[in-house]
């Protein structure tokens, strides 16, 4: 066997470490099963939804030996950001880790994700740290109101965050978050959220899908357009330069999320994700490549695949509990996902894409899930 | 919760029960994962690619407790049609099997096939039962040479036949082949190879596959052409037919594919193949449902999925041992799969489909994989 097929052999059957079995895990998993990849899931959580497609290590995120199992894999990542920076760390001695430790960092904390997004000169709102009610009152005075007081860490589905429209709610919503880093963010009367997702392998090659159009309810992500639209090639390259500029930066290895708000023609950065992302998972059945294959074909060293829509497509979230199966998948060109989890509100449990030929087709069939969805 | 809800929640959270765990098991599980679904495998072989993606009963196939265990799932099927079929008559007992005995014994006897084909109007080659050597010469004067002699039943990949072209030959296949039961069938001179799909619910909804066009080499599937080049509509029309009319006559549910001949304008059915099939490998990638997920959605009582293919696609198999994988996925649009299988001569050990835009593109495509997988 020369090096060549050796190099190849081996990818065929590497074992992949990840830290998190969600949802996101389990669809990493799914992607992989097709490549011939084995996974070690690391999770406290037993049962977890990707334990249906690898080995579930049940464990603390810290617990060394768990950590040294998953550090004999081939290449670890992490499903879910807010895993411990010092497990990250500690993996980084033993093992390859994709996306390391720098990226996970800096998304951890909005301070440093903002302040990186603006030595980038990636337009943000307005933002400052804030350590305490006197200096929350005096950010107030530079900001002003509406503006948005978020723990700087840990804050995920629009937990951890509060809109202050006056001094009451910002000495109300002090008192209940202050106990944590804050940070103060102007409020942005955006047009609406969108999103781009972006891979680097371990080459440098990098590949960028198009920009898509997000609907949150309650801080959750709803719906995903894809592609969003009416982008101009004006304002899908100004979103793939910001990604690159940061995919460089961090000399980030795997998929990338960057969520954004439109104001006026322009992109405001809200935050990354540095990993698969919900609003990535229209990519499945609706784009050349899945985000999934292609976060597994970067942290492998594999190439790249193509990242364009195959055509018009919607991704709703299955939030809470089951649909009709049988009437959404009667809806033509729906995909249901399910993650195996068990039905909570407010919870995501599954979700479904549907692809359409044209724009119109996609609002009818997205008009009917919907129907199909809330009932 | 009403009986809607009821329905749906136990379809999602279902658990499938597998005879037989290879490639196409491990196919079936991965797309029955995005659903959802549980997996339990019977097969006699521990680490059958199908482990990766639920449970393994390792036995075999007759185990009474194996089988009870199996019969334990919502709905059980089967991913190869050598399983002994008194297996699948004791599953019925206990289980709902999809597609049934019926179809399986059929399946399982070249003799029983052909007769099948001919009285639903179904052309044929010429077909002799064969049970001694006066018998077979007998044949062969009615038959004529060319003309092939196969067992009955367990060929597959063209094991267990031979083709005649004089006494001699008859005779000595005769020696090595007579210790089964024989079907003599005359050589047709086909132009090419082709191969329907179609799905059928048990709710009776059918969806046909478009014809593809497949290569062979050594009795092994080399390459498929999805769909088919050069099929009007009348030869499309006229293998949907065929296959409609064996669905029905069947009482079948799941997916079926059916192997043809094409001389002359006109279509002469070869087999069938009561299951998941390598000439629908393509769909993965290539169509709006994949064959994995239409036969999972067929067993369970769902709406079936559009089967039309979203481009022109080819599939090779991957035979003997593996090629450069970074090599074969910087082709655009390349799809590769491996199913975890120790390499072996002779043995299929994954597959690789592409699309392309147009089928000059496809072409190219083509050719260069096919020097990566040569290499």
């Amino acid at each position: 066997m020369n090096d060549r097929e050796a190099s190849a052999s081996s990818v065929l059957g590497a074992r992949v470490g990840v830290l998190g079995a969600g949802q996101l895990g389990r669809m990493l998993g799914l992607a992989g099963g097709a490549l011939g990849l084995e996974f070690t899931f690391l999770d406290p959580t037993a049962d977890s939804p990707a334990s249906a497609v690898g080995e579930l290590l049940v464990s603390d995120y810290c617990d060394v030996d768990a950590l040294t199992q998953l550090a004999a894999a081939r290449v670890v990542t992490f499903e879910f950001e807010n895993v411990p920076l010092a497990a990250v760390k500690a993996l980084e001695q033993k093992a390859q880790v994709f996306p390391g430790s720098r990226a996970l960092e800096i998304a951890q904390d909005r301070l440093s994700e903002k302040t990186c997004f603006r030595s980038l000169g990636i337009a943000t709102p307005a933002f400052e740290a804030v350590d305490s009610l006197p200096g929350l009152l005096d950010a107030l005075s530079r900001v002003g109101y509406p503006a948005v007081l978020k723990t700087r860490r840990f804050g995920y589905d629009g937990k951890g965050q509060a809109v202050l429209r006056s001094e009451a709610e910002a000495k109300a919503s002090f008192e209940r978050l202050g106990q944590a880093p804050l940070i103060l963010e102007g409020f942005v009367p955006f047009e609406r959220e969108l999103s781009i997702i972006a891979v680097r392998s371990s080459a440098g090659e990098v590949a960028c899908y198009p920009l898509v159009e997000n609907h949150h309810a309650d801080g959750i992500l709803r719906k995903t357009l894809a592609p969003a639209p009416g982008v101009d090639l004006e304002l899908q390259r100004a979103a793939s330069q910001h990604i690159e500029k940061l995919l460089a930066h961090l000399d980030y290895v795997g998929v990338l999320a960057l969520e954004l708000f439109q104001f006026g023609g322009r992109l405001i950065a809200n935050e990354i994700a540095p990993r698969v992302h919900n609003t990535g998972h229209w990519t499945i059945e609706g784009a050349r490549t899945s985000q999934f294959e292609n976060h597994l074909r970067a942290i492998l060293g594999l190439p790249l695949g193509a990242t364009e829509a195959l055509s018009p497509c919607a991704m709703l979230n299955l939030i809470g509990d089951a649909p009709d199966a049988a009437a959404v998948l009667a809806v033509p060109d729906a995909h249901l996902h399910w993650y195996g989890k068990a039905p909570r509100p407010g919870r995501k449990v599954g979700h479904v894409t549907v692809r359409a030929p044209d724009v119109e087709t996609l609002a009818s069939r997205v008009a009917e899930l919907e129907r199909l969805i809330a009932g």
